[in-house]
């Protein structure tokens, strides 16, 4: 009935996010609201870390991609849930670290990091540095000289790998701004570079091939990639990788038709390649990380909104105006993405009208089109589906729009792990 | 040689902006760092203002689009300059009311404005507001008898003009989100409807065709329309319409081949318009809105980033890495926007590498492609042009990025008015 099985409908016709009336949310906590079931957030942390102890022995660790929703609660989520977390700016640092997630579980990605950002890594000390490119490991070098510190670095690799996945998030293949390319030679300079310098424990490599897959053969052929290239440099350089970023990218279900993997059935697949591919190069198994972001998160949220207008446009469409918009919620417009919803007041009735969700910024702004929902009257509660990941961490405030708070609900009880902006956040910077 | 005449090159081969160094700039205040030309923002208010007065005799105003960049001194410039603003939240009128803005100069848009803002709205006096829908005119009625104050409304008609602009911000057709038809006769019946209401005054009309418009005919066009639809009201209901909104959408210069309108030119002809059609019509000429938001500030701003990284990857392309990206600048993300650059290090030498600029956020997330620049290397200060509107309003702290901080600089003196977000910002509404 709807797009994830957490949901369901009240005697009073109410949505039901894991047993929570989603109207008396919006009413208590106002809209627009984020809200995330955390149950189901545990559950997708517990799948992940289940599935690398059945199938891999448990040699691997999964960490949570913080980009996806990286707030204080969630960081204390994915720690204690045994996870590590994928981070990838000082600001995401900072927020695990004043959560009170080790430092030691952080591996820090990213394309450009700023020396200031390696140096407050390195003073934390982090877990991993997963290393893009020449310049970043001299820094990583030098700026841990300095500080009297060693850097444990993964290398970012593009294994090549085109996963079929919007353009935007395709990072996998030679042509990517992320890491070093195999078939250039590239990546087999960075390892000669890392092993030379001083200050660097060059423990592994790393692959990312994209976002929202739901193939598994492209993350198996990812594998057997890399492993090839761990085999290679093992043998041909005095360097030893023996720790493998596998990267996320995992689908999830934002509407009728999309059809994930399921999260074990990857592990399993994987393991054997893995196992296998290692066998055959007469390799040490390599201890393995995962980096779920959306999988953990994303069906988990939704959003709740309040109906401002209708504006039924005859032979063109039915606008229902909500008071948020991009600025909660950007995929639309920046990725075409697609949305369930359903007003929450009257969730069991049949959905018979076919609407486009549009937001209130001064621009066209539309949150997704042509999705089937119940009629739609101002001050209804809308529930959006899916919103759990990407959501608030791209959150803006323009035109000056707060972002809203975000609500965990578990066990019956909703509590506020972020909080909702106010004017004067927003100007608080303004001179 | 640049994409605006308000840069050139100094002695030592940098970038100037009005005469500042901006490798001065970047040194001093940080990157990335939005930089704006006072001076320029300061002719551009005037553009408006005096052919205003040249062309239609003073009897209008120009309002500048706040979601353009809404920051307290943008408000009190503009104000100075003798402007009124647009504004389309709460959050905006906050910002400008805290300024120190009159009030009664901020004419309140937007699709779907909450009770909440109605309120606050009337609570600081606002000048007008331009009514979207049949429920908002209702919330504003009853919200105006509550509050025991009265309500001046402008009403938001789609005039049916298709301006030929991207997709996302065409604004005057049919299908839009905004505004009442007038082919569907739902303009009219908002007429009806708003003058019965006992405490609006029903003053006027607005329009608005879209963004980053080149051709003065479709503002013509529309100019016609609303006259027209204004004239046909006051004969035939006892109302009397005598403002007309025209709305922005005036173009500006990001890259050679933009051609934008003379805005003088543009008050020009559509004066000539609108004094033809009145008389044409029997109708007092009515007082007009102009609402330029992109062209006041567009052109006005750089911002200035650090390469990071410079990637060549043969046959493909080359990717320079910057410490910003879509969160101080989504636009290329959300329309495919481009926009010109240069090293400010060594702006006067030939721009001979074609380059695309990537941002630093854990996703493709470029911000232009194609561009021609000097020869890039790690440290470099790159300088994007024209990035005055719509970048730190649409900001964000996605992968928790701080949003930069903006300088004003006016006469060879800079002064910060937006400070640069922290880390401790960031995390503030995190529980």
């Amino acid at each position: 009935m709807f797009v994830s099985d957490n949901y369901s409908v009240g005697d009073n016709g109410h949505l039901l996010a894991a047993d929570y009336d989603t109207v008396a949310l919006a009413k208590k906590f106002g809209t627009p609201l984020y809200v995330m079931d955390e149950g189901m957030v545990r559950r997708n942390c517990a799948l992940y870390r289940d599935s690398i102890n059945k199938f891999y022995d448990g040699k691997g660790m999964a960490l949570f991609a913080s980009k996806a929703l990286c707030c204080r609660e969630m960081c204390r989520i994915a720690a204690d849930e045994g996870m590590g977390l994928d981070v990838v700016s000082g600001g995401e640092i900072y927020t695990a670290v004043t959560a009170g997630v080790d430092a030691k579980k952080l591996h820090f990605h990213g394309n450009n990091k700023t020396c200031a950002e390696i140096e407050y890594a390195l003073k934390v000390g982090i877990g991993r540095f997963i290393a893009d490119n020449v310049e970043e490991l001299g820094n990583i070098n030098r700026l841990a000289g300095e500080s009297g510190s060693r850097a444990s670095v993964l290398l970012r690799i593009k294994p090549g790998i085109d996963a079929h996945t919007h353009k935007f998030v395709q990072t996998g293949q030679i042509d990517s701004k992320f890491g070093f390319a195999l078939e250039t030679g590239e990546a087999e300079e960075a390892v000669i570079k890392a092993s030379e310098f001083a200050n660097i424990d060059l423990v592994g490599a790393a692959c990312h091939i994209g976002s929202q897959i739901f193939d598994i053969m492209p993350f198996e052929k990812a594998a057997e990639v890399m492993i090839d290239f761990m085999a290679d440099m093992n043998e041909k350089y005095r360097v030893n990788l023996q720790e493998l970023d596998l990267g996320g990218g995992f689908g999830i279900k934002y509407v009728d038709g999309d059809d994930p993997i399921e999260y074990d059935k990857y592990m399993e697949k994987v393991s054997v390649t893995v196992k296998e591919r290692c066998k055959e190069r007469g390799m040490a198994l390599p201890f393995i990380y995962l980096e779920p972001g959306r999988s953990i998160v994303g069906e988990a949220g939704i959003t709740l909104y309040t109906v401002g207008s209708v504006k039924r446009i005859p032979d063109i469409r039915t606008y229902v105006a909500v008071d948020g918009g991009m600025t909660d919620n950007p995929r639309h417009s920046l990725y075409g993405a697609e949305y369930d919803a359903v007003i929450a007041d009257r969730a069991g009735e049949p959905r018979e009208e076919k609407v486009t969700i549009a937001g209130r910024c001064c621009e066209t702004d539309l949150l997704t089109e042509g999705v089937l929902i119940q009629t739609p009257h101002p001050g209804d509660t809308l529930a959006m589906f899916s919103t759990g990941a990407y959501n608030f961490s791209m959150a803006s405030n323009y035109n000056r729009v707060p972002r809203p708070a975000m609500v965990m609900i578990k066990d019956g009880r909703a509590r506020v792990v972020v909080k909702r902006e106010s004017y004067e956040d927003i100007v608080r910077n303004d001179v």
